[in-house]
């Protein structure tokens, strides 16, 4: 450990600038050494930490805006470090929870070393045996989004049809393997190739399509679920969910877990086909984590084993070091990530 | 009873032309007199019945087009009278549900006297001490759809504010009663002063609005509601359910009923703000009272004490004569009735 008792280190972070309107860019980051002294301050119930692994999340999008309403995220502070979920070893701690040493996973910040002021709202990592990035994806908040998501939102049936887009990143290829192991017949869209391959191949759904290869995403919906779809699992928005939404059948279900591809637009495509909702009695629900973490328990009892027997596999696009972060978080829009994207601040 | 057994009887009925595009006008039907025999075919276990009361409900303008796709109604024929909701008394029984004499509500046709194939879809009246004519409306489909929608789509909670458009119409009316009895705090659109002051005045609404005088929904929704909406009742779609959508409170509810300002549309207009869904955790729902209607004897005894206490009243818009009855069915698009829209055949 670098840095005795008061002794000051350097603590390299990602700043935000300032509010983005548009595609986000790199620069609207940048990567800044300051100085850190490694003691917890006097009487705080806090904890300091190391960062190990962050995690690149499309819903940060929403937080690099000034937000006229309270979300259930606040928006970045310009001038100060991006936040989001990481990976962390404590180093010094203040709380009950946890001690020297220990592993968690939670809300931190862009940067070396974090104070954590509300370490009640991160998770002891209790199983190391695992790769602990994964703590920033499978076994993190995304794979609690997928599990409560499809578990508790879409109420799946064994047999049903399931549609998931951006069915290759961190929450959609976890939706996937978990409605193929549920018994359901699972499509996917992507955008490129390489993804697609990914879908059919390594996560063995039924079938896959590259929506940016498709004109009519009706036609290519009908193509691949001639029978229609029980139900969607929505990561986009826009015109994909006008295309499911001509493509429901009766009683169908969709989770709204993100909108990705209407994040950066100044005013959201406006979505035609809602009165299918009423014509085939579907319906659609909004969620977030936030709602679902007590059932982190449950999920890491059902997860934990699946992972071990080999029956759940995991992509992650790892970018090494806090300078590769702001263009692994921008290249989230794109689509340049193929899987999970992860930082890697420190390997230990 | 006109016409003996085997003697040909004047049959006025409204035939529909062709298949509607745009606004529905009056001369999309015709009134035409036919001949009938009054006698039930040999062997049908059909019955045959005298019309009294005709209902005209939005969801038929789905009917005037050529669906691509089954719904829950079949298009309307061209060359056959229009179908729908009425009250009828039988003439003659083939049926063991019913017998000469006996008063119904269910699907019939717009004319005099009818033969009705499927009485098995058709519900005998066993309360005929309130208007007969409460069974195409408050004692009819509407009145299930409103219960239904209201009390199992929308899951409320004492207390809660609800928010219903179209809401002096013929299931609008029901919802807010009902929520005003459940104890929930409910305001509505409508599209006139005269409707307006009903909603204030007749139904006991705590605060309504005229949208046509508002240049700015999502202002009148934030003066209405100042602390947000918990469920929609959503009649009109469009502009109003993007203005909801910035309105609802976390884990808000919107049934979906219909979506009556879309349909004489070619192009359905977009909806924008759907990834408030998200933020706010909000469900909504399409349904359909075909699913509920195994609620029906439930739903009567709520409703018959309430009516004959005078804690729920009930605004019809009277056509008299199936001369009459193209213009009243018409008059739904650009909102002409005031309450539901009936047509009466015969007064007994």
């Amino acid at each position: 450990m670098a840095g005795d008792d008061g002794e000051a280190v350097r603590n390299k972070q990602v700043i935000f600038r300032d509010y983005v309107s548009g595609f986000p860019k790199e620069t609207d980051m940048e990567v800044r050494e300051s100085a850190m002294k490694l003691r917890l301050p006097e009487g705080s119930n806090g904890i300091l930490v190391k960062n190990l692994y962050l995690s690149c999340d499309p819903y940060m999008r929403n937080r690099m805006k000034k937000l006229d309403v309270p979300s259930y995220r606040d928006s970045f502070q310009p001038g100060s470090p991006v936040t989001g979920y990481g990976v962390a070893r404590v180093l010094e701690s203040g709380h009950p929870n946890f001690k020297k040493g220990d592993l968690l996973w939670g809300f931190t910040g862009w940067e070396e070393y974090s104070l954590i002021t509300a370490p009640e709202t991160c998770f002891k990592i209790a199983h190391a045996d695992v790769p602990l990035s994964y703590y920033t994806g499978l076994l993190g908040m995304p794979g609690m989004t997928a599990y409560a998501g499809f578990f508790k939102v879409c109420s799946p049936k064994k047999g049903e049809t399931v549609f998931i887009s951006a069915a290759s990143g961190a929450v959609g290829q976890l939706v996937g393997q978990f409605a193929k192991l549920f018994g359901c017949y699972v499509v996917g869209s992507a955008g490129s190739k390489e993804k697609v391959d990914l879908l059919k191949n390594k996560f063995e759904f039924d079938d896959a399509f590259n929506y940016k290869e498709e004109p009519d995403l009706d036609a290519a919906l009908k193509r691949c679920l001639p029978e229609g779809i029980d139900i969607y699992f929505e990561n986009v928005g826009g015109k994909m969910l006008d295309a499911v939404l001509l493509n429901m059948k009766i009683h169908g279900r969709i989770a709204v877990c993100g909108m990705i591809s209407q994040y950066n637009l100044e005013q959201p495509e406006g979505v035609h086909n809602l009165m299918n909702m009423v014509l085939k009695r579907v319906r659609m629900e909004g969620f977030t984590v936030f709602d679902y973490y007590h059932l982190y328990p449950e999920f890491l009892e059902m997860v934990l084993p699946q992972i071990k027997e080999g029956k759940i596999v995991y992509v992650e696009d790892t970018a090494e070091g806090l300078e590769n972060a702001p263009a692994a978080l921008v290249g989230l829009f794109s689509g340049r990530n193929v899987g999970k994207q992860v930082v890697v601040v420190s390997h230990e």
